[in-house]
């Protein structure tokens, strides 16, 4: 059993789309970045692609490459998911932290939970969406991004 | 096995209590925010939630309830450790690891590890708490507040 | 299985040299602090430190002590591993990622999960290194100092 732990901001920017865990959640702005520049996904991907010991989402898809501007950041996932499978291994858990002044994550938990699972193609169960906010301090606190953390 | 990871930051104000790890610290500052704010004991209620995929501590214990303000945050990880046994599982090893510039958290290691090891019911042995400063960089360097990161 | 997470920041500064996971870095800047600074190696050592519930880096290593001035932090990073193997554990699987906007991690990913390994004494498939920057925001975004956290 290995776990990996994975760590991402990205800029909130206005009139951006937001998409956190596969979700597009309705907000005044989104974030800015490589692909969809979902955060929660990549800090995943990360920490999974941490557990298997094979590098980073940047190394697998460098945001400098063209091809995955706009992309979507589930077949990030998909890959890395696929990747344990590869391994022979199974994906037991993943714990999900998304650190944000705003929007409420809250209502938006279940459809994110089952939009990884779903991805990971794993029950809900071994889902879990949390979420913090740091007291309207640091850049998160100010609203310049989101941030995310995960264990898998 | 399943880990979790909590985060959590609350804000520093002088004069109030400063509570960490279920441990009341003689400090200029003390932390405001939900409940008594012990953000040690957030983030860890938050970690063993997340490895049980039973939401946050935000999701149980609404910031927002008014029942909850002022309220010993012990109760809140009392609650966590509960769901843990009501699951068959046991909590095996918390790491809790509190982010500031001050105060010194060594001096008050083993009175946080007693008094965690005793509201969740574990050995004192099973219990790590670790500091580390920011090198007066960001939120906590500044001192405007302290954050704590915790695996369960 | 008993897991850890450490999290360590140091502050960069012009004509430092600069250490991560025990490899020097070419870069305009390094880092300042305790020892040599190498925060992938501090956080690690906690994250080890934290599995063991044997205090922190600083408890065993104080930065105030003179002897740990410019010390390599190899030597810390292999009393933690050898702390291991004195209660009998092994050291499964590492996962270091290192927050900053500079320099690029990936170029130097081989060399220093090498060098880990070699301090650990332990597998280098068992050894993860992985990078993230926070889009300029915060303190590593402003480039004010590189963040680092770890899984053991
Ligand atoms: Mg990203
Ligand atoms: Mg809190
Ligand atoms: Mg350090």
């Amino acid at each position: 059993a290995r776990t990996g732990l994975g760590f991402d901001v990205h800029r909130l920017v206005a009139g951006a789309p937001l998409w956190l865990c596969g979700v597009e959640i309705p907000h005044s702005h989104g974030l800015s970045g490589h692909s969809d520049a979902d955060v929660a996904i990549h800090a995943l991907v990360d920490a999974i692609l941490g557990a298997l010991a094979e590098g980073d989402i940047g190394s697998h898809f460098p945001p400098s490459d063209p091809q995955w501007r706009g992309a979507r950041s589930g077949q990030f996932l998909a890959f890395a998911a696929e990747r344990v499978r590869a391994r022979g291994g199974i994906i037991d858990h993943v714990d999900v932290t998304i650190i944000c002044e705003a929007p409420k994550i809250g209502p938006h938990r279940d459809a994110m939970r089952s939009a990884l699972a779903r991805i990971m193609d794993i029950p809900e169960s071994r889902v879990s969406v949390k979420a913090t906010t740091t007291e309207r301090l640091g850049l998160t606190g100010r609203g310049e991004g989101i941030a995310a953390q995960t264990l898998a």
